[in-house]
């Protein structure tokens, strides 16, 4: 499997200098079939990348470049985005996919349905015409579609914890999809680099809040894979008579944390399913999942567990009293919820061990 | 309402070392019309309480005492117990009960249904005598009953937050209470000042979980009192056909963060009943307590703006994709959520205003 | 001594919305004497105070006005200017000392020789001539002076701690004052509200680093201060033979906590002192301080026991191996630091009780 | 370089379950050249060691054996030992160690006089005989003898700090050693894993302090290092007239974060010693190591940035004012700190590449 050293796979990364972008350079750096020649930045044009980000001192010195797509398709193999909602669909072209692979860690290609990203993101998609080719990058849902793609859509990071979730318990109609609730807890570098008054040290510190309550972009982006889980892949199934598509809750909570997302999922029991049959579904879909570690029964995922990782942790707790299972997930948002997710994707586009690179354990305390 | 110096309420602490009795402590220690006479503990004896507690050096540099319940009602107008389930329950006495009045912040009087009790503590209660007498004291729902008692089973802090933030919506059935799900995150103080290696800094920091899923204590308190609600206080509702208990999921979550409760409460809506009518109940409600803090429609409260005051703040979401509404409630499980509504009940107790002590402002940051 | 109600002392705030201007808000709400009459913004005119700042809702929902100090000095008795460096001495004038006195929390008026001030801080001073008659507003220190003055100028949160920690060593000249070496610790707040990506809550914790060394502000005011100590007040000491001035170093870092600031202060101590000696001098100084508790030998502060509060706790070790003593101090750098003490500085001004308002218990945990 | 599988080299711990034991299963978890054979644990055998660290789930599931080092010498190839002072002393033997290269994390054979240890930790020695050969693996500065080494005693985690970043300036003289002082601050996961109220997260949050102030262990440790250095490995040097040992302050601090030291280092500056000629001294010293990153003149480290990470990263500033210089270390107390430093001991003393399995960029945010 190894490629020898002139034969790396050359990464060029757009949005290097904000958090996401950081951690695909982090993760690249320690990836033995790969490196990067190309951090792209449109605040920091020709400063070293190390003077942003001094982890990388002696590691990545080099200085930041522009955001210039065409010109780094030129010279990369894959490109990562880690931009702005509506920055790749304005920019890309079916000259640069010809030349490179790239992989959005936008929202741009994750929604199917345009008229569903231009409500929840108020912006209109530039770039329709590629949506039906890029693929959803959920790497344990979509592994064969995802070795062919050209364009990975990576999915969000709490998206990736609440689907993976909930996947297996909807595709097997285990649950009552029409009482789904997501009650999800994210650390602070979600909110990224930005500098905002509502995410200094001093307001986050020593505080919990809910925000974009009824109303996260992400919502849309949980319910349609559901659906696809949920019909089976049967594109059909909307437009017959019953065909409701899912709509769930999905809360967001900001925790003064760095890292981590915890998403706590409540669904009401389908007739007949119990908490043996749920250990169950688990161990079918994900036993053999390098990334996902399922803690089964009365198993409570912490993110200090996984932080650090590309693992994904999973457990549930059924409660007879409500007949309700309540299911939880826990990730690290920059690795598995966002660059972690976005390499593995790479690993399979190219042909490599998916696990390359990845597998290190979670770094504690 | 101003008593003289030498007429001050006479205050007893047993647990006057934990979290809790020392926040009771602290607020009595402004409290224009109070007094602490006896810091009793079990471990700290003959050692001074600013020893203990460091904030207190100079304040408060008195020896504690032990915890002899009936020797302090011999001293004391009102005694706070702060101590482990099973504690006061063991002790208590109708001679002590007729010398001072109780005000009692574990869980030992605050469930009227001793099988209930005894199932989700897992101990017998030893004096059953006492729960009829014993008034459950969430002072904005039961201001006179608390006013005429000697004996005050003051709430929990996961409890005062949840049953008061769904209180006036499941009264007035505006809510399918079948449908009840809170999702509650705490800060760490919550878990006490016993040495365990779960709560130490490096097991806590950086890191969410739930814990005591489906199984939490506090979860048949939450039960019973919206029960209550709902029923209207009559009695025999749950005997009567159709007359089945309130069941809800209730799910805590541990925070990396001293002080603080945000609970996040979700249910389906009534028909008929839309944002405007749920604002409406509210203000009702709720308009004229002076610790309850209405944010309205959209309002999403922050632990952040409650730490360290006696205030409850409350916003809820409709979301009509889903007909469900999204309660939410901060408080500061210090005070709100134990200490400060102790004394709040103390002051309904002995005939002083209400907020006598309790009134200043959150501390932020 | 209490004043009736309408005769509360009339409270303007400029800077009103940065954090030290909102612990002024919050301390004068509790204070007995005093109201809060103008929430004087740069950026929020018109904008509810607690729209700013949660916490202070419906506490103080008035809408934020300008910051007009001469329209305020026709209302207020005092005026607090929490302000950036430059802005009061550009716009006080005699008029306006004339109807109101003023607290000012910037550095505009600490150093008496302009030159110093505009070498460290970098701009023109342009009312060097209210420098004569600025008090330093060091409480404990300077009690008769602050009582008659018309303009204080409020000490820096590192500078009250340093100074007061170290005082009475100099001014007893017990230690070498040319080996004084401060390391102090500061908590984020005292970075301000101001949006800075380096403030960033993921930036800030689960970090320490050092900041301004060797060129940190307060380093001349600790100095000049300690000078007037060293040389009891003899103004002409510096230019007689031998007199050198006072030079230190200062070193803050910065730590990911809210609030607190310990300084760890070194010195050699001077031939024949011990640590008998140094106790009995903080005795002397600062036994009958209300602000100011000793730990004695071998204590050390932390500062979990003065967060909120307006205590500076002092310890100190001596070590025989090396002849030098360690003093430590520890006080909340937004209470004693800031606006504790510049509430402080009122009541003397206003020939109240010192400790009005301000004798409340730390907050903890 | 390589080894082939069956070929790895075979580890046991010995107080695997503490937080360094933990960090040396996890590195060597990423070791490409090495395995772990052996959890030992004092509490918690026959328990599979990813129940105790949640982590390493799926990684290590392996039950923990006991700390028995006579059997564990038969199988391994090298042993570490994470033990409380005292224990390796008391049952290192001859034999074992002609069994098995041993890397003491502990402090049982740092300091070669016996006198020293017994004075500063309280405990006999039980086995002085070791003292001789036992390595010091400061690995920059001892690394041809650490090759050689059977029994290495790894530096503490405020001494690595400490000492390498002082090292070569007192070496080349360019410091008064007479005027050393080492005020260094720590993260939690320095104090272990042990239950003690003190180390409870409420304690520890939002609060600084000092501590072990004069007293602390880790302080004749730097102090007999920087004595080799400036003596030059003389080892007669004390014992001839003006031969004086250096003593120096070293005051630890604890700060609310995980991981991580900052040492800020305070010296005068030897006669003609300036700027350049400081950053010329490090350059000489430091240019080419792996693990030491120069910031140099105005650099100042910081925690955030070396986290997670085998790391050292040193600044400097002159004062010319004072005539010191300030010098700042910052590294990972659980990497270069203990664990990492203690994989490089091992990397040197198999004839590895040194940065075999280290080499990976510190973690942030």
């Amino acid at each position: 499997m190894s490629i020898n050293a002139d034969k790396k796979i050359k990464v060029g990364i757009i949005g290097a200098t904000g958090y996401a972008g950081q951690e695909v350079a982090r993760l690249i750096y320690s990836h033995p079939e790969a490196e990067v020649i190309w951090y792209g930045s449109r605040n920091y044009v020709d400063q070293p990348y190390s003077a942003v980000y001094g982890n990388m001192k002696d590691l990545a010195d080099e200085a930041c470049k522009d955001d210039d797509l065409s010109a780094l398709a030129e010279q990369a193999d894959v490109i990562f985005t880690a931009t702005p909602q509506g920055y790749l669909a304005g920019v890309l072209t079916e000259e640069i996919l010809s030349k490179a692979k790239v992989i959005d860690l936008s929202a741009d290609y994750r929604l199917k349905d345009v008229s569903v990203y231009e409500k929840w993101y108020k912006i209109e998609h530039k770039s329709p015409n590629f949506l039906p080719e890029a693929v959803y990058g959920l790497c344990e849902v979509n592994r064969e579609d995802v070795k062919k793609a050209r364009l990975v859509a990576n999915p969000g990071c709490f998206t990736t914890c609440s689907i993976e979730s909930l996947y297996p318990l909807v595709k097997e109609h285990a649950i009552d999809v029409s009482t789904i609730i997501v009650d999800a807890k994210s650390g602070t570098s979600g909110a990224g680099r930005g500098a905002k008054v509502q995410n200094l040290f001093c307001e986050v510190n020593e505080s919990i809040k809910a925000y974009g309550v009824a109303s996260h972009r992400h919502t849309p982006e949980i319910e349609e894979q559901l659906g696809y889980a949920y019909y089976a892949g049967d594109a059909e199934a909307l437009s017959r008579p019953g065909g409701t598509p899912i709509l769930i809750n999905f809360t967001p909570h900001l925790v003064p944390m760095n890292r981590g997302i915890l998403a706590t999922c409540y669904a009401t029991l389908a007739d007949g399913v119990d908490a043996a049959k749920i250990a169950e579904i688990y161990k079918t879909y994900y036993e053999r999942e390098p990334f996902i570690r399922l803690l089964g029964e009365g198993g409570t995922p912490e993110t200090r567990w996984v932080e650090g990782s590309n693992f994904l942790d999973i457990g549930f707790v059924v409660d007879p009293r409500t007949n309700r299972v309540i299911v939880m997930g826990a990730l690290d948002n920059m690795v598995k919820g966002a660059a972690g997710q976005a390499v593995q994707n790479m690993n399979l586009m190219f042909g490599l061990e998916e696990t390359t690179g990845l597998l290190f354990p979670p770094v504690f305390p």
